[in-house]
């Protein structure tokens, strides 16, 4: 078993957790690694479910402050393992987010006394469709293991305070035909034919660019998967097409399904993953007495993230990460060394 | 072990053999009961290489025919097992080929002293990559077992004769693009939006008709696969779109290459199949005198068979099954009674 050794800096850490592979659905091996170092300090209660970790100070502070971070990635793209090169660390999850899950286990290790209390969430499932979300499943099964006053997502931000979060929904479109031999294609439909029109509305469609509390939140509209074929000598009778919409906080679910199945009108339309948008929220005091109190930017968030979470259970919460957001899911994904340190040294010192 | 009694009326046996399973590279099964079933024939010499068979009468006739027909099928499309109704027998197969295996069955069970020597040829692979055709592989390795000075392939023709065949090759079309997160995809490219183009060229693309020996052929170029996508979260890098061409007789497969390039002229391209065409070759003494004998019409053939193998080595061959072939590889796939009856009927005459 992969072993963690809390002791160790904010990036030996994070390039610690980056060389435990751990891709969606298989976070086994970080989650028992995780919990093994975390058993470790007797001023946390360490609760388990499935692989997400929620682990709590109970010192009966006045405020309570959720500070959370997930375990999984994208799959490898030739960026495993993590390299270290001069001011910057390498490799995949070093910005989406294992650099944030170092800065939140360097906390649960090294303040123990905070001026507030401190539930650490170390969670599953995060990159792919919205159902295997481990956070999602505690917030629906095991609520009040989130009961705070705050909450901070550790998803890279660019060391600033990034506010609200777009939705996200994906659908497949579907279309069809009828099948019949290639050698005689006049006697078929050719359904993968027929998806050239869904391409021809993607490839044509402007996405949209919302201001919202100062904050400028931009759309996107994306073909992120496509399928269709029967045999290699037979005219397909189905083709899908898996469309992500990335929308603006000021469009619930609902608006945003109506959306793409405009876009899409004439198709057949499923609908496969959806996550809701989460507005700013900056008036909420709780977030306001944080960005005050660390003192950096606030922008707003292009990525959705479990913000949107504590949004609809009505907490206020922040993304605030080390890495630029900008190169989560590449192949150059990578963290700035010194945002590691300034991120951990920020929390630090407003806990303590 | 599936069981096969050649006693059997040709509608019961092309029963018996669609309601044994063999979609292409699952031939096992079928093939163990063909070659058990010609165990019982003394007159026959069976030779086996993976799941094909070639049996042989060695009469000492002034001259030999080869007749053959393929074991597999596409997938199940909602046709498996057979339904015999009325004068029409249903089912995957029963057009192509299982039909024109039971004749050939038939012929091997109840022709045993033929006034030309018969090679009876029953081979798995026609219906994917070339490169797994059972007959193509005994014609590159025990060329000798296919000696002969006429063939007769029976795939489905409606009973009529079909000479030539339409060549046919597959590429991949790719399309690339670059990664990145879809919440922030003006970073990206995407490779699956890209894809339109080619969708746009095959929807816009006119098969050519053409005419050879008065026999007219009709192109196609149709998509028969498409996939790409890496994540339900990330702008996908490439994108492959699987084109299948079928074309005349009068091109060859260089030449229907080039024309693919043409087509698809700025796209990555990568062969990944090929067959060659047929001409016609009516006007070879052996199947002039074929057509003579049986007395029925001649068409043009526009599936891809293996009477190009034949030409390739040299020997002429010609089309004649039952079956209209316009339902190969379709849902409602079926042969009439009366087909099968009348072409058993006529090789059999042929032949004594």
């Amino acid at each position: 078993m992969a072993n963690l050794d809390l002791s160790r800096d904010v990036v030996s850490l994070t390039a610690d957790l980056v060389d435990i592979a751990s891709e969606s659905l298989n976070e086994k091996e970080i989650c028992d690694a995780v919990e093994s170092s975390l058993a470790a300090l007797p001023h946390l209660d360490v609760v388990r479910d499935g692989h997400t970790l929620v682990a709590r100070t109970s010192l009966g502070r006045a405020e309570r402050v959720v500070v959370a971070g997930h375990l999984d990635t994208v799959p490898a793209n030739a960026n495993f393992p993590s390299r270290l090169e001069g001011d910057v660390l390498w490799g995949l999850g070093s910005c989406d987010m294992k650099g944030g899950v170092a800065v939140a286990l360097r906390l649960a290790a090294h303040v123990r006394e905070p001026n507030r209390d401190l539930t650490l969430v170390f969670y599953e499932g995060e990159e792919i469709e919205h159902e295997f979300n481990g956070l999602g499943r505690v917030a629906r099964e095991h609520p009040e293991l989130l009961t705070c006053d705050f909450a901070i997502l550790m998803e890279p931000s660019d060391a600033v305070v990034e506010a609200g979060c777009q939705g996200t929904l994906r659908v497949d479109v579907i279309t069809r035909g009828e099948r019949s031999h290639s050698a005689r294609s006049w006697l078929g439909s050719n359904a993968i034919h027929a998806a050239a029109e869904v391409l021809n509305r993607l490839t044509e469609y402007t996405p949209r660019e919302v201001e919202i509390d100062g904050l400028l939140y931009r759309e996107g509209m994306n073909a992120v998967g496509i399928s269709g074929g029967v045999a290699g000598n037979v005219v397909p009778d189905e083709a899908r097409v898996s469309v992500n919409f990335r929308f603006a906080p000021d469009l619930d679910e609902k608006q945003a399904l109506s959306h793409v199945r405009e876009l899409f009108d004439g198709f057949e339309i499923v609908l496969t993953d959806t996550a809701p948008s989460a507005l700013p929220g900056l008036s909420r005091p709780a977030a306001a007495a944080f960005v005050d109190a660390v003192g950096v930017p606030v922008r707003p968030k292009y990525g959705w993230t479990d913000v949107a979470q504590f949004t609809q259970l009505g907490i206020p919460a922040v993304n605030f990460g080390p890495g630029n957001p900008m190169y989560a899911h590449k192949a150059d994904e990578h963290v700035p060394v010194d945002q590691l340190i300034r991120v951990e040294e920020a929390l630090t010192t407003w806990l303590t």
